[in-house]
């Protein structure tokens, strides 16, 4: 299926993400930075970039388009791919598919419906869903692994972990471990604790640049022909669940601002996909109650006004 | 924006919807029909009914498309529709739009949330927007609107409500009234809780055919130039509430499954929106657990393999 | 079973409850009153008064014992032993008998347990006692039998129903309302709710003074040969409840610093039980955050101290 | 304060415990023997004791009186009295005296209250007090100061930690870690949760016979005077927190059946305190749906029928 919006030449859309990068750094708040570690604490919040890689090959960038930042939990978009990729629909015996209406990192909800999370995307989800990358395998080569799905998607080598992120998140990921052993008590964990966390903590601390990802991001177009790293349906179903569950407990609001899939990270990148169209990538560290980029947010709803770009009309 | 699936022939989609109320005949269980009042407890669930709308003015009809069900919560989105007509983005004031997580009934979150209900789509914020719409108006010449604007938005003056599903609501409507006092003591409600719920259970229990429900949603399609009811803004706010929210706790599955906005009702219909393409209506009386048409949805999704039409890709 | 704390001679009891009637008006904050109806904002929260029945027929009173003050609550300690001599233990089909560890009025527990209260001592729990006192009776009568149950139990035929409260509370019972039209769509009301709600509202408007309070609770101490009410196991069950659940989300914290069951009511009065030693009334009407009487439960805090009374040893 | 029942000679009372021993193994079903770690679950369920020690030194015994069982949760109490003694009402900063409401085990609570458990007899408040104990001081010591306790207030050198019950624990305590950090992400917990948790499963896998708990228990009677191993206030604390949550969320139900104060263990064991009166402890290894036991229930409450011993009159 082919979704276009307005014709857009290149220099309208290259002016467009300008503009956009323009504006962010003029309006008001920045949004707080995720503070529980260091190397998040200090980031400067008043940076923004936007990165746009139309179907037909050609880029747009603005601001910080080049610069790293930790991508969080948008690894859990491609971490579910593979998943996918091993599992297939058994993937779903042990998460749901549901939007969860609490907070990423709530156990809550683990305990009313034993131990399945709601979701790939909300931390148990996620947790689970590395569990069943991990499989039997070692955690150092699954990482590869996803390094090396991340490096083909973007087609860029220079994609790494920074070790100490992953250091300072398992330093303090108290939250997680009990997450992690929650599942595991229900039996739905098949690696130990440790096991899973760390490789979780570390795919979750992979830096990209918004360049970067939107190239990344452009395996779930689905317009890309010959270049498919996942079947049709699959990804269908991966933009699926962004729209319904990308964004936590805010994805509703997303998805009536925005009106396209994405997925946030708490390091204040969010990717995005306009289907048949476009995939994007923006970053601004500052969040919002949800732990969503401010600025990425308000960024994304602007191109969505300003291109058309939306499923929904 | 213009989406589009694989080309189809006007004799290749007469044969789809011809070929999914067959197999909708033939497959196992009908699914159990709702058995809280009378007038849907004796409804012969071993009914099928499909209509489609495309853009271009073409009508494809198969099964009982012209016999009249109660479309129940399908009405929600019309009543919604006149709401943000009347009060715009205020009305978000009163109501969210975050997929609740939970039970199309359910008063927790209520509770939690301060009597702010998740979204319109579940009882709580349908309640809400039906106080909304009603104003200081007579229930009289709200329900008159609200049935105008059905009868404008199919082109059909045959569009009626059961007042005698209407009365059988009213009287097993216990759960509602218990919702309606809730929302009332929390102050997010103008009108004594009679008064709402007259309205409400009148409005729910409006008859319509797949074919007149089909037409009726051609107003969310986005592509009807010159039959806009609504701007196109508000298009895509009600297609995107239907996407996160038009199926209660199954609204996740619905999106993974069929890719495309619809609400259902417990009476067994559901409306659906393929953007810029087509709008859709589905009609069996037998439930899934959580409340929605059981071969209305696996018919949706046939619809969708077979078209391409998904706005994920 | 005998109860004795240290011996007090007659003077030394009165002594004392002059003493805590000094400390109340003398010490730092007296909370803050109910607001929800005129009646109860418009009372002065400085007041303070206690009263104390021994088992050997003696009474000390001080302060305002002689002033009537709204029970509200405190009549759910009366409509259940009216309860229970009507249904006996059948009473425990429709109600629990374990602390809600939550507030007065939650809905949440209700939905969560399909419609049985926790305890009698929650508004839910205290609608569906009403209603199993109601029966097939009118209110009138039921209302009728309460108050002869008052009169009796504190040998004063001036116990009377504030109507303006009554009427007020109607007038505000949202949330009440909510929770019986819920009730009733669990099957857990057998008259319809404005009858049982009516007579609630009813019974909760009793007035009383602290000396006529601490009268009418006589009949649960156990001691008092020859005027018992009720059997001695009935006796033990109401204690028993009012021990766990007499002070809501705040009666395990009673228990801790009394030290002997109690009843709150938001009126700021509380009856209280020493088994085979006395029977006790304290009122004032400004509440803590638990809606329990602020000065009252210190007052039954420093009378424990004082005479060593406590059930714990 | 001195309570008293009927009057019992010896000869009635030692009858009686047997009577109850009788009663208890030709009655109906044993219950479910607590599966979840081999040396539980291989316990025969057909086995009862019950002991009781009157506070002027009698003893009465009947069944397997002499036969050592895990006390398991019965531990919490004397941690309890320890974590007291220590930190006196500080520990209330920490942990909560209020009914949960809530099945031992559940998170949910947790993470409403912000890490802050309802109560010390939950498993998330007694892995709180665990650490309150341990403060900077090894497991090994802590481990030999609970002993100490319990040998002391036994006057029995012969009690001892089943090292393989505690690794079994430790080998399936997946729910407990979760409990752990999710206390140490809220900041509750001073110690890490391997440290906390290798005291709490071992405290947890001290074995004691019925004779022998009787005998430790009373400390908690108030009457033993010369014996008092903690004052008279925390005696009645301790009862008080048994009596509103000693036996999670059937607490209510204990003390309407049972009348005194009691804390039981998933090993089939109770403590139960008639203050001023007698210590008691039961034991048998079948459980009700709450993880008490059933026999051992059923014979406290016959006890306290057949005595008049009850705290409620």
């Amino acid at each position: 299926m082919t979704l276009m919006g307005k014709t857009l030449t290149p220099e309208q859309l290259q002016a467009l993400v300008e503009r956009l990068d323009r504006e962010a750094r003029q309006a008001g708040e920045w949004g707080q930075v995720a503070s529980y570690i260091p190397e998040l604490a200090c980031v400067d919040p008043r940076q923004f970039a936007i990165s746009v890689c139309t179907v037909d090959g050609q880029e747009f960038h603005a601001g910080d388009a080049g610069k790293a930042f930790s991508i969080q939990s948008v690894s859990k978009v491609f971490t579910l791919a593979l998943a996918l990729g091993r599992h297939g629909d058994g993937l779903w015996q042990r998460v749901g598919r549901e939007p969860s209406g609490r907070a990423f990192n709530s156990i809550v909800q683990l305990e009313v419906e034993d131990g399945i999370p709601r979701n790939p995307f909300i931390n148990a989800g996620a947790i689970v869903t590395t569990d069943a990358v991990l499989g039997c395998n070692a955690p150092r080569d699954t990482l590869g692994e996803i390094l090396r799905f991340l490096r083909e998607a973007s087609g860029d080598e220079d994609i790494h972990i920074n070790e100490q992120v992953a250091r300072s998140e398992h330093a303090t990921g108290d939250r997680n471990f009990s997450l992690a052993y929650f599942l595991r008590s229900c039996g739905n964990l098949t690696n130990d604790c440790d096991r899973v966390l760390g490789t979780y903590f570390h795919h979750c601390a992979i830096e990209m640049s918004t360049a970067q990802l939107a190239r990344a991001t452009r395996f779930l177009c689905g317009g890309f022909e010959g270049q498919r790293m996942i079947g049709l349906e699959r990804v269908r179903a991966i933009n699926a669940l962004m729209m319904t569950c990308g964004h936590y407990d805010g994805s509703g609001d997303f998805a009536y601002r925005v009106g396209f899939p994405g997925k946030s990270g708490v390091g204040g990148g969010i990717m995005a996909v306009v289907p048949n169209v476009a995939s994007i990538a923006v970053w601004s560290p500052g969040l919002d109650r949800y732990g969503n980029s401010l600025k990425g947010t308000a960024a994304l709803e602007g191109l969505s006004k300003a291109t058309g770009w939306s499923v929904f009309a």
